[in-house]
């Protein structure tokens, strides 16, 4: 398996010289974005692609192979799957359709023959690539500049995946890794799961899954997961006629939901309730953070979030400490007399980025307090640029999670962006930025509860 | 009540000189956004400002005041209230803070006295203004720029409204009219409903509501409004602990939430889990479209988001229809044959925005579907922004609610700009696409019941 995230050579079978070619998009995105290692295109038809020398075969390269990229004709793929293990590639990751997905069972089943025969691993077929942001290796037919982070991403669907891709790029969501698992007729989930546990690159897996082949395996491989860093799981096929349209996109029975829902609930697996709830909780989880308790502290410039902010607080469970007598003096350092000390903290209108830093400073000093969620409401005292800056010293000098939401105009946009590119998680309304938090205090709980069942 | 939002000339009582200050900002709004009347400044310190002749009192201007702003200490303001009225205006904007809000329950009720003495309506106090857009008014310290639409937005919460404001331009939500109400010491949410449900620049009115004083006269007017147009509300304090920090913010009680939740039910107010969920159904609602009933058909080039979309629709209530034979006959003529014609209709990945448009084409012909959503994930071959002209030439072309979910990168963004800006309404997943057609219908049905027992 670490020849699919760390190969030191990647031979490209049916590289192209013809832009708009899958081939060749490939082959573009391997070279362009840096890839760290030795590129072999391999193509019949030319000398040379992209100023790489070319090769018939993959047998003709003088060099070892550790990944093929297949990018033939389904017909051709078994064949070439099996020159490629004959070659000492470990894994092949099979780009190619016209499998399974397209009732040709057959195909793939001589495929997987050629891979047993020849030990040979595979990826697909059926996808779009994969992409392992460490290494520099963006072997996939999506867009090239993905941006370095700490969030694995699985996606069951090829098209999903390559539009969140690009979608990554814009809301500036860093990816260590991403995997299109296609019609997994080899790898899957579980395998993933076990690699990517112990990949420090990588802080959160995300998967988008439409069903699971062995679900006794990936309960077992989530579950150990869980314990080292969070699994977040879209489980597409939740009611009847969800599952019926899983029915007749992959062929792939997707089981009852609530068998998974148990199983999920078992292993320490987040079940996010959408792609956008997801994303939201998986920038959170790319901070690395760990929740030591549920007491959470909500400060906010307005009182409106931060009713907000509460309910959405008791409806997901997350617990809002009283402040005791003392702990509200401190608070009231940095507030006007018609400020609120209780929880949530009301600093009013009236804060600038100061009386917010002294605000999340107090909570940062007390062991009592564990959570942190900071809301914004645009102001023309409290500059958004500067209370970002706030945010990410702050964010650093501690290791309880903060989650911030900011409201506003351009200004706060651009504030946002700031805070994104930092890693630091803010959200656009408080509702998002409570749920985030949630799914936070969720797992480091849950992981707790796991860790003392296998120690 | 038309004096607030028609008002032919307006008296800025405390208007000022001095950037930063509110008087300032509020002067400089109405002017620069190009408020069709007359407008007068007042205050005793200028002769002038912003090239307007500035009166010492509101008794001195030499015209009719039918709209009085008063920016001023609120130990001032019962008086300047009573010249207001004495003078003839019909309403009073009273912007100052340092009433009931503060403590100052006695200030409020010589404000009350003033305004019945001199028979004037009181908007207030303790808010950031209003705006009206078809007249070009912009009373309000917030930003200038407000785009012109069809969304009222009504916000008892000063500091989260005016965020909000800025929100709206950074998103391209088209308002019509924006409505801080504060402390409501004399005007509510009721008579703004009352005056919106017949203003034919507003499709629909979304409240941010903590409490209101006459829960009978707020249900009695949502009822009459929903039969017109659809009324969002989000109500903040749904919680036992969201209703204490109310209490805490506002001084007002928050009420049993069971008991809005019947009441809004019964008035047919469409209520939103979210702030995001409530400006996501207003995009919709501001097309103006009625649904026609339940049918619903699902248009995607991707399997997955299209099982998301199918999930989100089952979770909501939102009924699918089968396609009959005939009709999968029709979808078919747009779709490779590995394509689904069942619903979802997965016209797959090769689909251009051609095969789109033939889609949609189909279903805006046949009178048995009611609503569309289309899916589409970013691919080489179907450009977002030829398919955003396909979806904005639809929605004219057809009365059936049309909704759009994409997924990708910065050329997604931009067809979703352009979209946003004609008032199509694009959603970044497929659930809030669902969610969005979900309330549609609900209040499309919802309303025919309501008109029945009117009539």
């Amino acid at each position: 398996m670490d020849a699919l995230f760390n190969p030191r050579s990647i031979a490209v079978i049916g590289a192209s010289k013809t832009p708009g070619k899958i081939g060749h998009a490939i082959l573009t995105n391997i070279v362009k974005y840096g890839f760290r290692g030795r590129v072999y295109p391999v193509n019949p038809k030319y000398d040379e692609i992209e100023d790489l020398k070319c090769y018939p075969t993959v047998l003709d390269i003088p060099d070892e192979i550790d990944l093929a990229i297949i990018v033939i004709p389904a017909e051709q793929v078994p064949k070439a799957v099996g020159e490629a293990g004959a070659k000492g590639a470990k894994v092949a990751v099979v780009i190619s359709s016209g499998f399974k997905e397209a009732g040709r069972a057959d195909l793939e089943e001589s495929l997987l023959e050629y891979a047993r025969k020849y030990n040979i691993r595979i990826l697909g077929p059926n996808i779009f690539g994969l992409c392992y942001t460490p290494k520099r290796l963006n072997a996939t037919f999506g867009p090239q500049d993905v941006i370095p982070g700490s969030i694995a991403l699985v996606s069951q669907s090829g098209a999903l995946g390559i539009a969140l891709m690009g979608w990554t790029i814009v809301e500036k969501v860093g990816l260590s890794a991403l995997i299109s698992l296609g019609n997994k007729a080899d790898i899957d989930d579980a395998d993933l799961l076990e690699w990517l546990r112990d990949d420090p690159n990588t802080s959160v897996i995300l998967i988008y899954l439409e069903g699971v082949k062995d679900g006794r395996r990936f309960m077992e491989e989530a579950r150990k997961t869980s314990v080292k860093k969070p699994v977040i799981v879209i489980k597409a096929g939740k009611t009847r006629r969800g599952m019926q349209a899983v029915a007749s996109h992959t062929g792939s029975l997707a089981g009852m939901d609530s068998v998974y829902n148990a199983a999920f609930e078992q292993s320490g697996v987040l079940r996010a309730g959408s792609l956008e709830e997801a994303f939201d909780w998986a920038r959170l989880f790319s901070t690395k953070k760990v929740s030591k308790g549920e007491n959470t502290i909500i400060i906010t410039n307005g009182g409106g979030v931060g009713v907000l902010a509460t309910d959405a607080c008791e409806e997901l469970g997350v617990k809002l400490l009283d402040p005791t007598e003392d702990l509200k003096r401190e608070f009231m350092a940095y507030m006007p007399p018609f400020g609120s000390p209780r929880n949530p903290v009301d600093i009013t209108g009236q804060a600038t980025h100061v009386e917010f830093e002294g605000a999340i400073d107090v909570v940062i000093r007390k062991d009592i307090i564990n959570n942190i969620i900071v809301l914004y409401c645009q102001t023309a005292v409290a500059d958004p640029i500067k209370l970002a800056e706030v945010l990410i010293k702050a964010n650093k000098s501690t290791d309880k999670p903060i989650v911030a939401a900011m409201i506003g105009g351009e200004k706060v946009s651009e504030a946002m962006d700031i805070l994104k590119r930092e890693g630091f998680p803010v959200y656009p309304t408080p509702e998002r930025a409570v749920s985030s938090m949630a799914a936070m205090i969720k797992w480091s709980m849950k992981r707790r509860v796991l860790e003392e069942k296998i120690g």
